[in-house]
């Protein structure tokens, strides 16, 4: 029984959609999770820092990282330390300022973060495979109009 | 910057829009984390423990809490105790069974849960008040599409 099918029959609309949005992606992210894990032995933090490195091609320094990162709420500091050790990740120095680095993927963390990133673009697709063109265009834009509100400066609480 | 507008231009709609459910998602979860911890000095998994409890007026065996807990992840033995330690909860003995016992909400903590959770209603309406009755409804349609398909029975990897 998921936290949808708990959820009080008297709640208000709001409250059910809620709990189905929750519920969705939570399914998503578990499976997405569990198959990192499987066919490539690694984790969605770890995923998700290379993914920022590889959108930046210079590099980045760990403040931009973290900030970057903060979503999955990683160790960016571990996650980096481990890349680094496994030759995926490395750090270079920053020109001018001689205690910083930026840290930026190597050859070989980009192959693998390409192959990765392939397959995960297929897990996506298949778990929205049950909605048409359409559906997925309308879903998104109403998902842009809960974003829109929900990102705007919020009101003093009452 | 958020994961969604991270995202490559030339990826599919699929998963522009995961990433866009995903920050979404994200960012409703986060306000309801902070808002518990600043109004209620609680955290999400307390809250979801408590609201299991009262939609189970008989209590519930600690399996039973485990696996309808499983979602938010938290320590269920170490939540429990702590509850019990501040009177929120009880633990009872199961008849003819010596060794289980189940746990319920003590009014007292029935009385909190319930002031929580007004106010949990009231930050989720909110979240959602950027969307009329009608993008509601079809919201909560697309995504039972999504939770249908990804809950069904998987194919095998291949």
């Amino acid at each position: 029984m998921d936290i949808e099918a708990r959820a009080h029959s008297e709640h208000p609309e709001a409250l059910r959609l809620w709990l189905r949005m929750l519920t969705c992606t939570q399914i998503v992210e578990k499976r997405v999770r569990g198959r990192l894990r499987e066919q490539f032995d690694t984790t969605l933090p770890r995923f998700d820092l290379m993914a920022q490195l590889e959108r930046a091609p210079g590099g980045l320094k760990m403040n931009e990282l973290s900030r970057r990162m903060m979503v999955t709420g990683g160790n960016v500091t571990g996650i980096t330390d481990q890349l680094v050790a496994e030759g995926l990740v490395e750090r270079i120095d920053v020109e001018g300022d001689r205690r910083a680095y930026r840290v930026r993927l190597t050859s070989k963390g980009r192959r693998q973060f390409n192959d990765m990133a392939r397959q995960h673009e297929e897990w996506i697709l298949e778990a929205f495979s049950g909605l048409g063109e359409k559906d997925i265009a309308t879903l998104h834009r109403l998902l842009g109009k809960v974003k829109e509100h929900v990102s705007a400066p919020q009101e003093a609480a009452s």
